[in-house]
């Protein structure tokens, strides 16, 4: 289904319908979660970065693009190791076109950005495989709750999206410890979504932690702590906080599932005012199944950007177009904010073609 | 001269009107800038803290109250040694009646507030007998500037205030570093000046630093890092973010002269777009001159919140009335933005009993 935007109205198209009319035309306010996992450093299970070492770095340098327009932590833009450009190029296009303000939120990092950004007091995740994966969840979740009330007063409404590599194994992790079958639904930044690694990495955390699938779907505090990461319980904490007032766009793909479930858990009320935006890349993934991970939780809508870069004159942007990186730093969401914010004269094509002028400033041919 | 608000308009009366003008019944956002230094610690400097080591504690505890309503890193309010509250007590009152946003913005601090703030990269100030105050002046004023430019983008204009023990000292010691006379007339939480001490440090660290009267007028980074505090580069890099785009109310006393100098250092224009507000009791105070540091570097606005505790039912409010505290976390500057955005509903009365409900409430009789 389609709309007047670039948009896909992939679920619950009606209330998707609904949804952007309340934001068509307002100011939003960018929020960007990073945080990292030392999951993230198991060889073959994340693209996001040339190498699992290089993972720490980024998301601050993600957060650096997004204010800065380049990175400062490392030399270059994040890259998978095939030298595939951050999903960050497109947020930071999106923004910039549409004079969007962006906030970075800390939520547990190893390296620190070198722009301003939100500390929560969280702390980096450790591994999963541990039990013992996320220190503070409650005192994270509470100040991201008080940034998200204050945030939710000077923004019509917020976009938040988040940086963190490894995530998707985590969110399968909290998924299947609250009772969502995600088992080979969440998606990879590889075109090859290495599912039995991501599997096996979980079940080990979930049998060191003693949990069964779906022991916890009361206690996502729990959840987080045994098997998950930063990153969920500071965007979730910002939404609790927002979502009262204002509209809230979930600015990402299957790992919004994570916190959707623990949203669902702790203020069911709210999901009537968010929505999930991501991209065209994740709604047409054959190797994941967003819609199957969310529709398990609540029919919220599912917008994505119609992101095409088929024609693209970068290899490294028409890649995208053969399943690597997909989707993070919340480029679909932001590309939505865009469209929706210039009501619509920022176009798809408009888009690609300030992706690509920063692609060719920052990346190279 | 007087308006149709308790605001008292203290100098350039005609650009402060135009001013208040600008900002009325527009949507502000405050900015709590927070820092510390160690001359907070030499006994008799200070009053911002119970004694001189709990100083450390005054900054967060002042933005936990702003945010939360309550301290967490102390277990009742910062007070004076005498007993008496925290300014942030006034400056919560009136963002909580105005329902005015709040955000911390650490420029470098020993103890960390248990609510989520912005992280600049700073450090805490060192003794400036030392003659090497503040680090990374440059970086953490950027990174600032970056903080103000999003923020711009969210508000109608800023209000910006400061809480760091010791402050007025070091704001000294960039004055006279800078060329402003200021010798004796910064202001102090005390009812007697320590004007003597404060000069006796500031000489200690000039020559230290083998700077002489004047010598830094061009020179603000270097002005700081020598004798300064990490809270003016934050500070001013926030503005220097912000004026291009919208008001800046720069809330505080004589302090906001170190904040001035070292603006006009840097972007002059920008004195255009900002006006100081403050307290009565900095007005009123003869201890101290405001005006006359702030005429010696431009002929910008000064608004004073007419703020009254005469009639208090509380002496630890009626002290106010004797010289303690006067002014501090934007306590008058977030007056005057409660008035304004209310257009004049809230007056000085009805700030006085939410004042003092806090009071009660947090403090006891």
């Amino acid at each position: 289904m389609r709309n007047r935007f670039d948009i896909i109205l992939a679920q619950n198209a009606s209330e998707g319908k609904r949804f952007l009319g309340r934001i068509l035309g307002k100011a939003p306010l960018f929020v960007c979660v990073i945080g990292t996992t030392e999951i993230a450093k198991i060889p073959g299970l994340s693209a996001a970065g040339r190498n699992p070492e290089l993972t720490d770095y980024t998301p601050p340098a993600d957060v650096e693009l997004l204010l800065l327009g380049k990175c400062k932590c490392i030399s270059s833009v994040p890259v998978t190791p095939e030298g595939i450009p951050t999903p960050g190029l497109i947020t930071r296009s999106a923004l910039k076109l549409a004079s969007i303000p962006a906030l970075a939120v800390n939520s547990g990092l190893r390296v620190k950005p070198q722009v301003p950004f939100f500390d929560l007091g969280g702390s980096p995740g450790r591994d999963i495989r541990t039990g013992k994966a996320v220190e503070n969840v409650e005192d994270v979740m509470e100040n991201a709750r008080i940034a998200g009330e204050h945030l939710a007063k000077i923004a019509d409404y917020l976009v938040i999206g988040e940086s963190i590599p490894g995530g998707t194994t985590t969110a399968l992790g909290i998924l299947l410890a609250m009772g969502v079958d995600a088992k080979s639904k969440v998606s990879s930044s590889m075109p090859e979504n290495p599912h039995e690694l991501k599997i096996k990495v979980v079940e080990a955390g979930l049998k060191a932690s003693d949990i069964a699938f779906s022991a916890l779907s009361d206690n996502p505090v729990k959840a987080i702590s045994c098997i998950g990461d930063p990153m969920v319980p500071a965007f979730a904490g910002l939404v609790l906080g927002a979502a009262d007032r204002v509209p809230v766009l979930m600015a990402g793909g299957t790992q919004m599932g994570a916190v959707l479930v623990v949203l669902k858990a702790l203020k069911p009320v709210l999901l009537r005012n968010v929505a999930i935006g991501t991209t065209r890349w994740i709604i047409a993934d054959r190797t994941s199944d967003l819609k199957g991970i969310i529709t398990q939780i609540a029919d919220i809508p599912i917008l994505a950007a119609d992101l095409d870069f088929t024609s693209s004159r970068f290899n490294g942007l028409r890649a995208y177009e053969v399943g690597v990186v997909k989707e993070g730093v919340g480029a679909g969401g932001a590309s939505i904010a865009a469209m929706l914010k210039s009501k619509g004269s920022i176009t798809k094509g408009a888009l690609l073609k300030e992706i690509e002028m920063n692609y060719e400033k920052l990346v190279g041919i």
